[in-house]
């Protein structure tokens, strides 16, 4: 049994929108960045795994934000993983201001790959050799959705290019979350009500392709679906902004 | 008489291409955070500005990186001014790596702004009421150069989106760096060679505006030129990597 980890962050000036409050792309980034960190701290990091062959890849993910911290506000992201399957392990994270209140979390799923088939390899022993890493608290809020059908009723192009491309040469998950909430209205973006996004990814899209991404506004919720080179889904989302 | 200030960093993985190395435009972003927080910490910074209606305007950037650090790298950034004029202050930087060896230098020149009126102020008060922030050390390499003509072979229009924009509502310098490179051929974008990067800002670019951004090759160089709506310049720029 373990313990959570917990990664101290300040919001910077180049992660703020024009409200001086962190954007969700950067939250989002920052909160990635932490499972990074953790797994590497632990042995279990995209390095050790490539040496094998293996990589981790997001499977799914939820974010609640409740209130964007302010531009140069301490807060910190505590990390664990509550368990872990043959094909997805849970890792999940509780954001904290510097008085200790919770204002935002997330959950995320994770596979393993085989870097050379790029299918999903069996992880339960990540679970048997690092049993000291898993936490035995449940998910701070419901586990990411599956997002089945979205029904566009706009779209934009985007080809993918150097700066959208991570490690794998796959596009970054940031980005998909900006080139996905960049078709919304500013003042949707920059309300202060709280979000929660959750995002589902199908296919990897890669350098070079041509994306269209599509948008469908249901009520308070905006869905998106994202396809490449004129393929089925890639990565679908959807943004919900809970009004009280 | 003040001293260097020193911040240190360490290279995330979303920071770095599929070669496993930071990429310009973040390191970039790590110089322009550490001038931020320079001019924060010492009292001059944009929050101080802004309640007299002033803020700090990036006017020409120069940027040498000898090698791109790896993941997780450790890396420290120092910082000083080295004067005030009455229209420009000059910031530096040397990046060195954790045995203290410099693998990066920047010079940056900065005006200072009216919000409304949006033009320069005379600057030379913050040197007078903050003298003790100016080090008597010359830039570590050749202050930024004007670009004065590029002509594009070709060009990609790109529309200012919400995550383009910084907290003045204008395009950010790395979103603009990023805009830049990614025109140009992966195998030159990751190779080992030292490259210096030149960024002159003549207009800004604003939320909604569509860009043309035009790309000459010339020699070692690429020259890039930006300008919003059909309208003249906002920004160009030169890339130039140095085979020895």
């Amino acid at each position: 049994m373990g313990e959570k980890s917990l990664y101290k962050f300040r919001v910077e000036p180049q992660e703020v929108d024009f409200t001086l409050r962190a954007t969700l792309a950067s939250l989002g980034s920052a909160i990635l960045n932490t499972a990074g960190q953790d797994a590497y701290g632990k042995g279990f990091g995209v390095d050790v795994l490539n040496a094998e062959n293996h990589s981790w890849v997001l499977s799914r993910m939820a974010i609640e934000i409740d209130r964007r911290p302010e531009q140069y506000t301490d807060y910190a992201i505590a990390t664990w993983i509550s368990d872990y399957g043959r094909v997805l392990s849970t890792r999940n994270f509780t954001l904290t201001d510097a008085a200790g209140h919770e204002f935002g979390r997330a959950v995320t799923q994770w596979a393993m790959i085989d870097l050379t088939s790029r299918t999903a390899v069996d992880l339960s022993w990540v679970g048997r050799e690092h049993d000291d890493a898993v936490v035995p608290v449940p998910p701070p809020t419901e586990k990411p959705r599956k997002i089945r059908t979205v029904t566009p009723s706009r779209s934009v192009e985007h080809r993918v290019v150097y700066s959208d491309i991570d490690f794998n040469r796959h596009v970054n998950t940031m980005r998909y979350i900006e080139m996905m909430l960049d078709m919304l209205p500013l003042d949707l973006l920059t309300q202060e009500a709280p979000v929660r996004l959750d995002i589902h990814f199908l296919k990897e899209c890669r350098f070079g392709q041509t994306l269209t991404v599509g948008c469908e506004e249901r009520g308070q919720s905006a869905l998106f679906e994202i396809s490449g080179d004129g393929t089925t889904a890639a990565v679908r989302a959807q943004v919900e902004w809970r009004h009280e």
